[in-house]
C-alpha cells in the first residue's frame, strides 16, 4: 500500500534513463527515509536547469548565456571545428583537454524513420557559420555507428564546394583493446586505417 | 565545459542510491535533451513526497494521512501483527496478497556501531501497541541478516512477558533455487527448518 504521493514520485523517477520501476522504487524510498534534503535540492537544481539551460546560439551546446563558454573564450582556435552529436560528447572530447578548436553540436543524428531531417540538426545554420568563419579545417566526430557515419557523410556532401579539409575521427582498437576480442568491423577499419610507424 | 546549471543538476543526481556521476550525466543531459517536461515533473513530484510524507501515528509506515491506509481499513486483521524494517518491506509483503493482518514498521534496524538504538525503532511505541491492541500473534519480518537478527531477537526478549505468540519468517531455498548454488548457512537453516511433507 503506496501513498499516492509516494506512487507519483516512484512513477516520476521513471522517466529517467535505465530507471525501471524497481530502481525508482528504491529511489523514492531511500530519499524519504534518508535524505528529504537531498531530494528538495534535486528538485531544485531540476527546475532550475530545465528552465534555464538554453543553447547556445553559435555552436547549439547547452548553456545558460548567449553564448557557451568555449565559444566565448579567446583562447580557442576558431580555425578548427569540430561537429560532434551531442553536449556530452563536447564533455567527453573536453574532458581529453587535447582539443583546442571549437565544435558545433548537431543535437542528434539523421534519421529519417524518427523523422530527424536536416533542418533538425541545424545543419544549415553549420552550412552559414562556415561560410562566414572559414575555418581551416572541419572533424567529423559524429558517432561510429551507422547513424553517425550517415550524418558525416550528409555534411561532408554539404560542405564539398567550401574550401576547406574535412576529416573524420579515426575508427579501431580502443586502446588496451585485444585483437582476439575485438569485433570484425572494427578490426577491417583498423588495418585500413593503418598509419606509418612512429617510434 | 558544462554550464552551472547542468554541474548543479548533475552533482544532484548522485544523491540517488546507485547512481554515479557518470549515471548522473547520462540523466541530466537525457532530460536536457528529450524530457524537459518530465524532468520538471519529477521536481514537483519530489517536492510533493519530501514535504508530504509523514509516518503513519500508529505503524510508521509512510502516509500522507494521520493514520495509513492499512491501519485504517477494516478488512485486516487486528489479531496478526507483523514487525518489518521498513516501507519497502511492507510494500513487497503487500504485493504477494498473502498477509491479511497489519504491520509495525521499524523504519531501519538496531545498529551500535551507527548509533541507532531501540528508541529510533520506536520500539517503546511498539511496547505499547502491543500491550493496548493485545494481538495473537506478532510475525518478526526483519531480514535475514545479522542487524535483522540481532533486532528480531531483541523484539523477543522485549516482548516475553506480553502473552502473544511470537513467529519467526522462515529462512530457506528460495523457489526456484538449486541446492547447488546455495550457500551453506542458508542450506543449513533450511535443512534445520524443515517441515512435514504436504502432498
Amino acid at each position: 500500500m503506496q501513498s499516492p504521493l509516494i506512487k507519483k514520485l516512484i512513477e516520476a523517477f521513471t522517466c529517467l534513463p535505465g530507471v525501471g520501476n524497481k530502481s525508482a522504487q528504491r529511489m523514492a524510498y531511500f530519499l524519504l527515509e534518508r535524505n528529504r534534503e537531498g531530494g528538495e535540492q534535486l528538485a531544485d537544481a531540476l527546475v532550475a536547469a530545465m528552465r534555464g539551460v538554453k543553447h547556445c546560439s553559435r555552436c547549439r551546446d547547452f548553456t545558460e548565456d548567449e553564448l557557451c563558454g568555449i565559444c566565448n573564450s579567446q583562447a580557442r582556435d576558431n580555425s578548427l571545428l569540430c561537429v560532434v552529436e551531442s553536449p556530452a560528447d563536447v564533455f567527453a572530447i573536453e574532458s581529453t583537454a587535447s582539443f583546442k578548436g571549437k565544435y558545433f553540436v548537431l543535437m542528434g543524428h539523421l534519421s529519417p524513420l524518427d523523422g530527424i531531417g536536416p533542418e533538425d540538426l541545424g545543419l544549415d545554420q553549420l552550412k552559414r557559420l562556415v561560410d562566414e568563419e572559414k575555418p581551416a579545417e572541419i572533424i567529423l566526430a559524429t558517432n561510429s555507428t551507422v547513424e553517425g557515419e550517415a550524418t558525416a557523410h550528409f555534411i561532408a556532401e554539404m560542405l564539398k564546394n567550401n574550401e576547406v579539409v574535412l576529416s573524420r575521427i579515426a575508427s579501431g582498437v580502443p586502446l588496451g583493446g585485444e585483437l582476439e576480442y575485438i569485433d570484425g568491423g572494427t578490426l577491417m577499419h583498423s588495418l585500413s586505417g593503418r598509419q606509418p610507424y612512429r617510434n
